[in-house]
């Protein structure tokens, strides 16, 4: 597979696996500073990652993102399987290619999204059969097939196929879901070719310590480019998460990046940095911008309100982004009213801008030694304007 | 008023009318080169203007429009009267300001929406009477009126209330209307206050020659910056338009700007520059693109067919544009397929760039005295692959 894809890519990288530097780790906290170098470029840690679902981070395009510099991006599997289908993607010389992206990507392994998205979904040991949410196509995801299809897409990063059951299952759903993971990430490594994607393994087990410390025991058995911490933020309490990530995240390996996935508001990423993981992504400042709900340095602001309609500042005086440097709130809640699609574009570079200044700052903080001071004045503000408009 | 906008803006310009520079007329068509100098920067003439209906050109975002070298904008009266109002953009500094775009700005009277989107709409000698199509509310649109909004929104060029009969009129309709339209302009005139804002009359008159000329007569004995033809491209064929086109820009004075108004297609375009048209602007690039509709030099291209599902190649192999320097056909399908916005985007790009790329090379061709051949070549390709898609 991976060798009839160098041979047909105009786009040749390297085959290496990811590396992972751990440059400094701040003096009171678990919060890390790291470097992961990929065959498409080097992402410095703490970092988020925007989401490209289907292909594009909605809303913006290459250049949007490399404004932002935006460091890597996710696609994901589930998605791109069924359209335009990973085969077109892979004919085409792969992911980066097809999208334009030239930096580092990673996909996920698509069964998040069977677990949430499709129709008529049954897990066996065999993988996950479910029907497409788009035309109710029958398909089979098992841990071959996403490896499968995640080395067609050519990103970095691949995730192993896992099972995510919701974070307050019960211990006897759980053990055997775990149990399955990870019998299924040793049929992911057999499938991996090792060319030129890396592959995470993911940590499950709910929010019961024992069964996360198992699971993290089984799977970082496994030598692995870099380890996620899989089902949270999945219908738990912030607290309930933030205590369980705490109590995860030092028990991967500490030469290894870790990534909690599809996590979380900015609160979360501070101060789940402060437990030590390097790696995030989420939908929030993406799906949030759409709706017209924006991050600020002092708090939320809800473009479509009353009290905005005459005002000249921009939303964060002191963010950089394009849509700060040129237009008003005013402007900006009058595009939103009037539906103009551009409003979907320009708050997006502006909650995009918020959570990759956040991760600068973060690391920034840690270089420095004062990331406990960061956190909490992080979180003192965040406490404070949490419910007050501005 | 104006006095009370200079006071208050702070974004203060030079109260200057436009002033047209004749550079050189084609040594065989009636092609002209021009040059517009506004407050707000010159423009090359024969020229495209992207339309900003609400105070956006559809999809994109000033930054886009630089990159794209568009020279100048336009905004609609009415529905920024009715959203979100004048006084609103006049109390933050203009619409230049309000929209972050500093380079030269139009503005239409308001009266052709009036006639084609409003609701109850009455017409009588004091003006048009009408409800708003977003919330019904009853409005007056009259010369003093419209004129009055277009002062507060401050573009470089505003427009006079006129009436827009279809174009197939009769003539017992059409020469009460020209009448009324031609004492409109006198108070138009009268309401104007000369400070920053080129008032262009309107010379209507349907497919009638006679009328054409009468009106014509009529509104240039008016001293004006510049001169709109109005009333093409409402319903009449192509045929027809371009020769009522050709009968009456000659008949405009040779030392201002002509701007054709609302047209039209990439061979309207050309065709009428051949009769010494300058100025035009039109929805079709920017509708088009958003409906996946894309103009390329080998003829139209209708992103979403099957047949486009794996073309590497960019849109249009001579385009410039962003969207043709990063992105694949198949790339371009699968984005607007999955409705994705950022399909809207880099869509509007390449049109905006198509259009304002063949004025680029009208002005070429037209200083290099070859603008017959230019046109020829155009009508010629133009029937070829009118129906072919590649």
């Amino acid at each position: 597979m991976s060798l009839a894809l160098e041979q047909r890519g105009d786009q040749r990288v390297e085959p290496a696996l990811v590396r992972f530097e751990l440059l400094h780790v701040d003096a009171t906290t678990g919060a890390r500073r790291g470097r992961l170098s990929t065959p498409h470029g080097t992402i410095e840690t703490p970092i988020f990652m925007p989401v490209g679902t289907a292909g594009s981070v909605k809303a913006v395009a290459p250049d949007d993102l490399r404004a932002l510099e935006a460091q890597i991006i996710l696609g994901n599997t589930y998605h791109l399987m069924l359209r335009p289908g990973e085969e077109l993607i892979g004919a085409l010389g792969g992911l980066h290619r097809f999208i334009s992206w030239e930096r580092p990507l990673l996909t996920d392994s698509g069964g998040f999204q069977v677990y949430s998205l499709a129709e008529k979904r049954k897990i066996t040991e065999e993988g996950a059969t479910f029907q497409s949410h788009l035309d109710g196509a029958k398909h089979l995801l098992s841990p071959e097939r996403s490896i499968e299809i995640q080395e067609t897409l050519g990103a970095d990063i691949i995730m192993a196929f896992d099972e995510c059951p919701p974070s307050m299952s019960e211990r006897g759903y759980l053990e055997p879901s775990l149990a399955r993971t990870t019998r299924w990430l040793s049929r992911c490594v057999s499938a991996w070719s090792r060319s030129r994607s890396s592959l995470f393994g993911i940590v499950q087990g709910g929010l019961h310590e024992d069964l996360r410390k198992r699971h993290a025991e089984e799977i970082c058995a496994v030598d692995l480019p870099g380890y996620a911490l899989g089902g949270f933020a999945v219908g738990e309490a912030p607290a309930q998460m933030h205590a369980g990530v705490a109590f995860t995240a030092p028990l991967l390996p500490k030469d290894k990046p870790r990534y909690l996935m599809g996590v979380g508001t900015p609160l979360d990423l501070v101060t789940c940095v402060g437990s030590g993981v390097d790696m995030f992504d989420c939908v929030m400042p993406t799906r949030n911008a759409r709706n017209g709900f924006l991050f600020t340095s002092q708090g939320k602001l809800v473009i479509k309100h009353a009290r905005y309609a005459k005002d000249e500042r921009p939303l964060d005086p002191v963010c950089s982004c394009y849509t700060c440097k040129n237009f008003s709130r005013a402007y900006l809640r009058h595009l939103f009213i009037a539906g103009e699609l551009v409003a979907m574009r320009l708050n997006t570079l502006h909650n995009l801008q918020f959570y990759l200044s956040l991760m600068r700052d973060a690391r920034a903080a840690i270089e420095q030694d004062r990331y406990a001071d960061f956190m909490k004045a992080f979180a003192a503000r965040s406490a404070t304007v949490a419910d007050a408009e501005h």
